[in-house]
């Protein structure tokens, strides 16, 4: 048993909230709706709360429509709050915490440890995961629909099986979830054959801006706000457009200049190998990781390239 | 024992040819590597000869640049062919079929069944898939750098394990590759974050192409030859472009339109659902699956877009 305190407090309650944090993800959305399909299968009253709206292209998962938005406190015999690092992450969804039993289940390794019980397991690729040997320990039968939920929690967070998170065991899940159902070609289609046409249009002023420095080790793309606007873009429709800029033979650092309403320069830095983006990010007041950073730079456009490509041009003879 | 036949053949044998088919893949590179690999560990006196040359993302797997150019036809005990449908496709490396003992190793349906012995398994997702059981069978320690060749295989075999091909054992297998030491995301570094510079120029000018049509559930995009000239783009940059057009919400038939230098387009069509394309290239000659097909047709781009949207708009009337 990896759960006996879990399962029992579980097993004791009747009404059951289970929320998650905001900005929902393929992550939280899909181990959120595997666990509430679970426990109303089990005959729990249950129910799921989110702060935001579930994005569209995860509406196709089981119940998503049964989704409430977290109103006034109310008390229940067991709150679970799954793939959320602390309380605040959760919006107003963390009133339900006040007061509650909170069961806290979550892979991020910088988890709070806000709840009564906390099972934080950071070798999960995916709080899917762990949801996932929780559904299968409780004796909970595991139908195709409950898989979907816990495959596309999976396979989002994974980046489709690519982040050193992936482990055997997570194959390991993905091979039993075809084996109850899941159909894979359709589940591609419906999470990444979706872009918005806003998007779409991004990629294209973002790739008619493309430009190389230091030897095309170092590569460039900006949007204007302009653009953002007329394209009638949300603010993640530019998500994972920088990936264009780095997916490129012999660049090693690619930088996104993103003009916000503002004015300001929102700056997104990946790299490969081991040019670490962070210590240029940090110099603008910015962080984040070996490969991926970020920071916010006033100015424009030009003003912020020339700055960072400078400092990435800097940090190269750093290493040298 | 799946491959007694096999085995005993391989045992019994000291030189061994390793061959697969012209423009090699991820498969055909990745599961010949790995043989090639496991039997000169065996201690055979092994060797892998391929027409074409490894493409340049693969060059990072061990022993790739150990690979020959077929030659003079030369006697072996064995020769195994692998991931070829027929002689054919194995171009100049077919001299080695003649006069020597052939064992055919392949999962595509429609082989032909050429060998002295015949090993067609149409469920395993990639040859790289047969080679992982021969080799456990055979009983030759899985080292990092096979376990690479194998992951290569199968991650490009089945699109990053999305294609209706990954079962269960492949993801079993993925999982204890990784238990061999292969890096994940090095490898998908390796394989995915490569674009050639003419890839993203061409990216570029589809993108700047992209029209809509009937409701936007039509979407097509160009490339001209000049543009191909002007990219100083091989064919093989041109590849998956079209799923730009194809990944975009609303959109059930995406059109990839390309001039090539003799003047005639070739058309690349993609669909989502139950829109059979085939139906479509069939009327200019073509030929496909239900969601990919394509076709060549005389005339300018306009001209072949006019022909080609509008052979979608009547096929959309026969469903209707």
């Amino acid at each position: 048993m990896i759960f006996p305190e879990i399962i029992s407090k579980i097993n004791e309650s009747s009404k059951i909230a289970i929320v998650s944090h905001i900005m929902p993800d393929g992550d939280s959305v899909g181990s959120s709706l595997a666990l509430y399909n679970a426990l109303k299968k089990a005959g729990k009253d249950v129910c799921f709360m989110l702060d935001d709206n579930i994005p569209k292209i995860y509406r196709f998962l089981k119940n998503s429509e049964e989704v409430q938005k977290p109103g006034k406190f109310e008390s229940y015999d067991a709150v679970i709050a799954l793939d959320c690092g602390d309380a605040e992450r959760l919006g107003k969804a963390k009133l339900y915490k006040e007061g509650n039993f909170v069961i806290n289940i979550d892979h991020h390794i910088s988890n709070s440890g806000f709840g009564n019980i906390n099972f934080v397991d950071s070798n999960a690729s995916a709080t899917g995961e762990i949801i996932y040997y929780l559904i299968k320990e409780m004796n909970i039968g595991l139908d195709t629909e409950t898989a979907e939920c816990l495959y596309t929690a999976i396979v989002t967070d994974t980046g489709k099986f690519q982040y050193s998170s992936t482990t055997a065991a997570t194959h390991q899940i993905a091979g039993d979830l075809i084996n109850n159902g899941v159909d894979i070609p359709l589940m591609f289609e419906r999470i990444y054959q979706n872009n918005s046409k806003a998007k779409i249009l991004l990629m294209k002023n973002a790739l008619n801006s493309l430009e190389f420095y230091h030897n095309g080790s170092i590569s460039c793309i900006s949007i204007t706000a302009e653009q953002m606007k007329d394209a009638n873009a949300a603010d993640e429709d530019s998500d994972g457009i920088i990936n264009l800029a780095r997916d490129i033979e012999c660049v090693e650092v690619a930088v996104f200049l993103k003009e916000l309403e503002t004015g300001e320069i929102k700056v997104g830095l990946r790299s490969k190998k081991a040019f670490d983006v962070t210590a240029v990010a940090v110099q603008f007041g910015g962080g984040g990781h070996l490969h991926a950073a970020g920071c916010t730079i006033e100015g424009s456009i030009s003003e912020a390239k020339e700055k960072v490509i400078n400092a990435i041009i800097a940090e190269y003879s750093h290493i040298q």
